[in-house]
């Protein structure tokens, strides 16, 4: 774990020590909803976020401090709320290797002997854990030691970054009801979920907390929208080729969920009648079994929508770290968004 | 309509005509998630946390303004979050007379024509409709007109309402599992959700953007918890025997949906064993029909329990009341305080 990391953590530790005794004391029963929280945000994520916006801060000259790590650190507890929330629309029964929370929630159901449907009960646990996730993030940021007018000039960023959060989900849900097919389509998704939402918006954030300059922000969204893109384009890959030892999620469960990535757009784009039949048949089958998976990425492959992708994540990362040239920032910012990128594009997981 | 709610809703209405436009601009399939939220909010609430803020503010002394009005009005859009994620919860049909947001947006999936489960995509939006509506409550605070001086002051109360709110549903969630019956445990739940959150926090809310002294937040804290009380036990009754005409849900909802109030704490406490076999074999029967309903409704009746809980009601308004006179305030602050705690506990729906 790389120090700007672990520094994320101890202040989501430190957040969370201060933000759970109120629940204590509220009634013993809520314990179960604090330590679900904690163990899911402190539990291997890829801090990108907070990583894109402490570097966004540092792009503007302002020295390193603790209340930019305080702050990106908030960026985490935003993404508790939208995976959360995400795992129980999609059904998922796991996220980075462990059970998904709405999962655990139906366990403590079992165990304790409870009435009613345990699935109903754990679904009903994770709303409410997102929605308190999502409050907290607002508080983290709040309280990160910035003062009243940084945190001004933070909140359009901050407003906007939830809103489209939500937004990029819903759209995804409307594409996966839709049964998907168009590139463009689901490019939009992509740019809603990962180029704004994960890389843009969180560089902005961090900007405005230092009060960069207007070409500082413009360059970053020349640097966001074709990095978060890449980023999403490898995330489409991992999610079909991805070794789930390493991405925590099971093989194929894209495949079996119907998951319309430019991927699997790109596949039906050139598939000929054959390899469209099969796409049709088997993706979002939710018997597929491990035969299936690979017949379906033996098709993926066979139409060149792998290589195709693969060309264009190499192309959108190079415009991305093209795009910080135009600008003059902090050199060692400019370094660590340089690998960043290369990070973001390049992951196994 | 009186003047308070249409100022009310005219900041809602303008807080979401600025709000509803960015999502346009994402994408045209946002339109629904923006229009529901409206329909929801502008949709026949009671608008007790807006009044209660108001007041709350108006007791420091503070002239009438439009910034009260507007910050008043974002605890709507916090309620929109609360209620749509508890029908989700819940599985509640119908929300206000009208059918529940995920109702809704399963009969658009229908309409539409769209793959996969219509209920299934109705919750996913509910769950995000119901987040957008937690940051937009967040946004229309900040937007309001305070100073950041003031909303300062506010955050604590904000934050820890919505933690609140949150966490009591949460109480309420594992009380149903637990299959209650105990009368202290449905008093706490009773006390998060209506007491803290329909009261004490929103007065408070307003007293501390009003900059208003500690006396009178006390005095608030001692009106709010008995009167929120009576009004959670007004709920109690008018969920058993309220007029579905008036209060706009199915008659015996919450016994087929086994609630365990206060009410029927009460009843289990005093029912003689025929009573009891009654009550636990009926309470919670998802196919309970019309003369099931009549059977329940007058077995509580006959163990007095409605008796008892009339009579806390009217104890604890009267307690409410009482703390008035412990403190100096704006004596229309203070008559529409008193108004308020007859209408929250007199209420017919």
């Amino acid at each position: 774990m790389d120090v700007l990391t672990s520094r994320f953590d101890k202040a989501i530790r430190e957040f969370l020590a201060q933000a759970m005794p109120p629940l204590g004391a509220i009634a013993d029963e809520l314990a179960p909803l604090g330590q679900a929280t904690e163990a899911f945000v402190l539990d291997g994520g890829k801090r990108l976020r907070p990583q894109f916006c402490y570097w966004g801060y540092r792009a503007t000259g302002r020295a390193d401090a603790e209340r930019i790590i305080h702050a990106a650190a908030a960026l985490e507890l935003l993404q508790a709320c939208a995976l959360v929330h995400d795992d129980v629309i999609d059904g998922s029964d796991t996220r980075r290797g462990a059970p998904a929370v709405h999962r655990r929630f139906a366990a403590l159901h079992r165990s304790s002997g409870w009435y009613g449907d345990p699935e109903r009960f754990g679904q009903a646990a994770a709303i409410l854990l997102g929605d308190l996730a999502l409050i907290w993030a607002d508080s983290a940021l709040a309280q990160s030691g910035f003062d009243p007018a940084a945190l001004q000039r933070a909140a359009p960023v901050w407003d906007a970054m939830r809103v489209e959060v939500m937004c990029g989900q819903y759209l995804d849900v409307v594409e996966q009801a839709r049964g998907g097919g168009s590139v463009e389509r689901a490019l939009r998704v992509a740019r809603f979920k990962s180029a704004k939402y994960t890389i843009e918006r969180p560089l902005h954030l961090g900007t405005a907390l230092g009060d960069g300059a207007p070409e500082l922000t413009a360059a970053f969204s020349s640097y966001g929208l074709p990095l978060g893109e890449a980023f999403q384009l490898r995330d489409d890959v991992l999610g079909v080729y991805g070794d789930p030892d390493v991405t925590g999620k099971p093989a194929g469960d894209d495949l079996r969920e119907g998951k319309r990535t430019a991927l699997v757009a790109y596949a039906f784009e050139s598939a000929n009648s054959a390899q469209a039949d099969v796409l049709r048949s088997r993706l979002g089958d939710p018997h597929l079994d491990t035969d299936g998976v690979t017949v379906l990425r033996d098709v993926i492959e066979a139409t060149g929508a792998v290589a195709r992708v693969e060309g264009l994540i190499t192309e959108r990362a190079s415009e991305a770290v093209q795009a910080l040239d135009a600008v003059s920032m902090d050199d060692n910012a400019r370094d660590a968004l340089v690998k960043l990128a290369e990070t973001a594009t390049t992951r196994t997981r």
